[in-house]
């Protein structure tokens, strides 16, 4: 009866036989063994994102970057990975069988060059420049496969959310995209959040909630999304 | 009786009536409203000092970078800081009027020249160069006073443990420094670690042991060392 109660309240199993595989958290790019460039994701948003859509029936699959977060009830598997370069290895292999690939992870657009084996020493007086190399583009290598699963992406902004979030959607190929607004309380290391959803030929914008509530809705929306397309 | 018991166990109130400033966790620098370089200190060795500092019967000052880690009972004061050149602020202010500062946090050596004010977009195709500035030296401008407090610094090296602590002791003018050799399971993100203590005539190896144990070993030797100089 509670279960169902549950599955009555979280939308009724919208996503039940699904595979869907949810990235969570940063990535921290090591510069040598003690120093690391990192983001300030907490990781919170994706695990509640992996929550909802456990709770809406689908086998989940949740690759976390650095974070001190318990894994969420419901979710059947965890792969815990530091820097993009993992997450990128270890999305593409899980994608392989979902159906469903949502990217709430703020994936580090750069690493350094060189890894340094022994801690950098300080120079007195000097400068020091970081040269910084790519990172693979996680996002981008799935929707370049033939097939892959309905990819949902992130956009995290300071400014111009929208146009930013559009553009992102149309140039890397995915089916949604979620914006939300960094600042002003919003985002990053805060409870409360804000999305506005994205599709080709629609918009959802979602209110001002707890990142749980949050998530259901976006969960929700996910699914209904997915039917309209993939059936 | 139970505080008797505990000041017998703990040190006997070694540092009664005496001002301490501990530093405890990373800095992190930021690159822009989303990335920073951070490090991987947890905090918890400084935490664990401070709560010793305390223990010994000493007004604790704890000046602690972005960690989250609760305030140990019987800290005096907490403050908060995110960059160097805010713990740098803080930890002098704190200093005017500590006999004995303990510095344990990881402070990072340098900082992006500029500092973006919004989220920096990916330039595809193309590396990044990241200009990097020398952050102020805490230890070394602390010791660069006419009148200062003990001065006790960390050193947590890869290679060349012993070696790099006694140059690091003479060079910045400490009175102490602990050692930890980073690595094997010691060190950063860790529970146990293991101290060598150094001072101007002498040395002190602190076996491998937990945090809360070893800071406390810690905080006896300094009293030891801080009565014998100053009185």
């Amino acid at each position: 009866e509670l279960r169902d109660a549950l599955a009555a309240s979280f939308g009724n199993g919208a996503l039940a036989g699904l595979d869907v595989v949810v990235s969570a958290g940063p990535t921290f790019e090591d510069i040598d063994p003690v120093r690391f460039i990192g983001n300030r994701s907490s990781g919170k948003m994706g695990f509640a994102v992996a929550q909802a859509a456990a709770e809406a029936g689908a086998r989940v699959t949740l690759v976390a970057g650095p974070v001190g977060l318990a894994t969420p009830l419901g979710v059947a598997r965890r792969i815990d990975v530091r820097s993009t370069a993992q997450m990128h290895v270890a999305i593409l292999e899980a994608c392989t069988q979902a159906q469903i690939y949502i990217g709430a992870a703020a994936v580090g657009d750069y690493r350094p060059s060189e890894v340094a084996e022994r801690k950098l020493k300080k120079q007195a007086g000097a400068d020091l420049v970081l040269q910084l190399t790519e990172n693979p583009d996680i996002l981008g290598s799935l929707s370049m496969q033939a097939t892959h699963p309905f990819l949902v992406g992130f956009a995290a902004e300071t400014h111009d959310v929208a146009r930013y979030a559009q553009d992102k959607l149309q140039r890397k190929g995915l089916d949604m995209i979620a914006a939300n607004r960094v600042g002003d309380g919003l985002g990053f290391e805060t409870v409360d959040n804000a999305l506005d959803v994205y599709w080709a030929d629609g918009m959802l914008a979602l209110a001002r909630a707890g990142k749980t509530e949050l998530a259901r809705q976006l969960v929700a929306c996910v699914a209904e999304r997915y039917r309209a397309v993939r059936g």
